[in-house]
């Protein structure tokens, strides 16, 4: 911290000549209060630089409050405080808003940007990356009114109690009210961002948010080919799965004390940090989050009936939690620079721990024994490593993403894209949307949804305003696929460490490859870099054929 | 929040030939995502103080955003996490700090004053309050450096660990050093604030914080007053004791969850509202605090040997709890004349509850049925009535402030008192501390501690800085007594009222005189519109009395 203070210090009085003195640096001494830092905290030869990595620190600080006043929302808040912390967390978002818009941070992103022109050996890699980021963020929000972040804010909060009182009510008439509210509001920050990054797209100005460096485009020619994947396969293991007949059901009574203890348990073997994080239950509908330091993941109540339900939740979690620890912590805390990069990766992460791995014969092999001993259950035929796997791997048509196997979870996402994609671009009115669900359902999977709760208003996404994040679960499990690829060729034997609750080596390979990487490349450089191409879908059919077709 | 906007929308054109308009105003719109209100959004003909009300709203935002924080860190931080949330409590007390003495907010309070000067007929008595305590609020900050408000708020939180580790440790060379340091910082505080408010006592200017409305040398009399009735009042209870036997001993094994409900319960009982309120256990020092809307009441881990320990704390929060619950919400929310009055009014408020209501026959008669049943142990002859009287009235010289009783609780208070008085004024040094400590408690209670941690080192206080607050907890219990002495005037019938579990008369009253004024009137004219006096000494003598000797 010294050396970034005494740098602006000394910057001050060595360029008096400067034509308007630059503004008094925002605070910088309360980064002594935090852990031992270094590359954030040097100075850097261009002062502009130095005082937008002060800036940004500050709304890196917002947004981890932010962080935490939501975690603690969704575990502890008394039902009461909801609106007062509401109208705090607002508030933040407002005050993180103006901070990142104001004025001066185009002044400074102006004049780095001539700086690393002038003098490019004075820009390493991590600081180039930094300034990109900065300048994205900056661009993706300048030209948004602030009232329109606040009401994004309001709306996301209010979104997720309206779509739990709708599962009591099922009100089609009050939840289509509420959704066109948000696709308006969103429309109008797609328009903003639309002129200022020069984008046609409305949708694609909004998926920009949570998936940088992947355009509808790529995303529509990725879908189109792994749906023709899909449907050559996905009859083909329907019949397959005749043959090996049913598992059996997994059903009993486990204590959900138990079973968090196992979710907890097997978070830890995974390399889950519980010093700087932890797993908790909660009554509302999760959202993934937290913060490099603070690394609280939440998942659904455990309901005693079948503790796959909430494993299932704590590995997928967990994969997004071993993400978001491993980001560039001491160097480049609350940095732009040391972000994740965005949903289709997080959720790559989430996939590959949860669908990929999870699923796997010799992560059962790993889990069964210790079942038996946890569960008080020993020898229990339902709970054999064989019968995990047949469990888990069991096809079948549904109208429930969520409980969707991993072949037909495509088909899920795949209907929601579209959806999603014409509502925000006008081309679907909201009073299709029921009938659109239906039709893609029937089509793609071949089953109807009995009411409007088990369609187009299941998922909690749409209401919290989450419009261009459903891409990213096949993305995720389409790049998780990849990434597995390589990680075998990586590690010969992963299977086998998996099969004995190893996997350290497993998270080297994750870390020097990805959550240390932060945003230093962008998404299709990182994969390049890690498994030699950009992203393709086919690896994820060949890693289909291989689990469900033997 | 219609009306506020509009007023100043209209101000802004209808005042043209203003020299310098005024700043734009704050971001107000957040304000409607909150609970319905009406007084503090209300436009006000004085334009400055619509400005200054969304101000002080955006800053009791932020302070109701770091009690949040402080809740959390007590109950639920992952360890690791304590560094970067430390980082931003800071941070948010500088921006708290940095909104309050911006220059924009002198030349406000200067105009509404003025206006209030020109026009007394458009200021009723809670808006008239409302700038008061603005003004005062700005006076106390105004003139100290925000890098010394940076260093309380990371102090405190470090005194707080150190004090903590101290407990292992016992190492005065180390503790001294912390202390000397808070010493230090809080003398420099003190210093601006002395030139600032014309002040002449270092003391003084750190008590104001706590208990604004009283001085050092009202203080002294008060004490010195209580001290001589003490002096008389302590032998003949020692010996009138001695006549009525030993009580049972208490110790037993006690479920800690059952305490738990229990202490919620009796919360509930009182009228404490879970709605917007918790009662949780911590491994830290538990802190008094939490906001209006959210009332996280937390305590020390309930130990199973004694019950009493447990259920004394969560009377004392309780007490805390009711006041802050009561303060007014939906009219003046994040204003501050909806603050309470300060640590002597809201001390007054928990050993109400906890030393004077909690230690009544009436109240053990109540008790006493239902611990045998919450504990299991039917017609347990420890737990009758007056065995429990007996047990909780005991008086007994001994070292420790936290488990001193009623009569000799004043002598520590005492002690303390002039301890961190000498302290700050400089006339005691550090080094002398242990001595002055020793001679103090050996005189007034004959007893001696065996090392620092049973003596000069007890107390988390001055460890997180709060030098001026120990005076409030006798002051407290002196105004607890004189509000009881009025209350049962009020309402003749109050102990039968409680031997039945009914409080709601005793709260109402509270509500009326007390919680519900927030800071309408301060402290020595609430109480003297509450019971006809101003605080006076002689009620709490008068209290022991009775209770005490028949």
């Amino acid at each position: 911290m010294k050396l970034l203070k005494a740098a602006i210090a000394k910057a001050k009085t060595l360029i008096p000549h400067q034509a308007e003195p630059p503004p008094a640096p925002l605070p910088e001494s309360t980064a002594e209060f935090e852990p031992e830092t270094t590359k954030q905290d040097e100075a850097h030869p261009c002062e502009a630089y130095n005082y937008l990595k002060i800036r940004f620190r500050d709304i890196g600080r917002m947004n981890a409050i932010i962080e935490a006043l939501g975690r603690d929302f969704l575990t502890a808040l008394p039902q009461g405080a909801y609106q007062s912390r509401l109208g705090q967390i607002v508030f933040l978002h407002r005050r993180m808003h103006e901070d990142l818009t104001d004025d001066r941070v185009q002044e400074w992103l102006d004049a780095a940007r001539a700086h690393q022109h002038e003098n490019p050996g004075k820009w390493d890699e991590w600081d180039a990356a930094n300034l990109r980021e900065m300048t994205q963020m900056y661009l993706m929000n300048a030209h948004i009114d602030a009232d329109l972040i606040e009401r994004k804010a309001h709306l996301s909060y209010e979104g997720r109690n309206h779509h739990r009182a709708l599962k009591a009510s099922g009100d089609w008439q009050q939840a289509k009210k509420f959704l066109a509210e948000q696709i308006d509001l969103h429309r109008k920050i797609a328009d903003a961002r639309c002129e200022a990054l020069g984008l046609e797209s409305h949708y694609e100005a909004l998926m920009l948010e949570f998936m940088p460096g992947i355009t509808v485009k790529e995303v529509e020619t990725l879908f189109s080919a792994h749906e023709t994947a899909l449907n050559d396969l996905y009859p083909q293991i329907v019949e397959y799965q005749k043959a090996e007949g049913e598992p059996k059901p997994i059903d009993a009574h486990y204590e959900p004390e138990a079973q968090m203890w196992l979710n907890r348990s097997i978070l830890n073997v995974l390399g889950f940090d519980f010093d700087r994080g932890s797993l908790h239950e909660t009554g509302h509908n999760p959202v993934e989050g937290g913060t490099v330091d603070d690394t609280r993941l939440v998942i659904g109540k455990a309901e005693d009936i079948n503790f796959l339900h909430s494993l299932k939740s704590a590995l997928h979690e967990g994969g997004h939690g071993l993400y978001i620890q491993g980001l560039p912590r001491q160097t480049w805390r609350y940095q732009p620079v040391a972000m994740d990069l965005g949903a289709a990766v997080h959720e790559s992460q989430a996939l590959l721990i949860e669908m990929i791995i999870g699923r796997m014969t010799e992560f059962f092999e790993y889990l069964s024994p210790r079942l038996e001993g946890v569960f008080q259950a020993m020898n229990n035929p339902a709970l054999t490593a064989e019968n995990l796997r047949m469990r888990k791997t069991r096809i079948k048509a549904g109208v429930d993403r969520k409980k969707a196997d991993e072949v037909t979870y495509f088909y899920h996402i795949n209907l929601r894209f579209k959806l999603e994609r014409d509502l925000i671009e006008g081309t679907l009115k909201i009073d299709d949307l029921p009938d659109a669900w239906e039709a893609g359902i029937r089509s793609s999977l071949g089953v109807m949804p009995d009411n409007y709760l088990e369609g187009c208003l299941q998922d909690v996404h749409w209401f919290v305003g989450k419009f261009g994040y459903f891409p990213a679960y096949a993305l995720g499990h389409m790049m998780a696929a990849q990434l597995l690829h390589k990680i075998q060729k990586d590690i010969p034997d992963l299977r086998t460490q998996i099969g004995q609750g190893d996997f350290n080596a497993l998270r080297a390979w994750l870390n020097d490859n990805i959550y240390a990487k932060g945003r230093l490349m962008d998404m299709q450089d990182m994969l390049t870099t890690a498994t030699g191409k950009p992203l393709r879908a086919e690896y994820l059919a060949k890693h289909l054929k291989r689990r469900y077709l033997g």
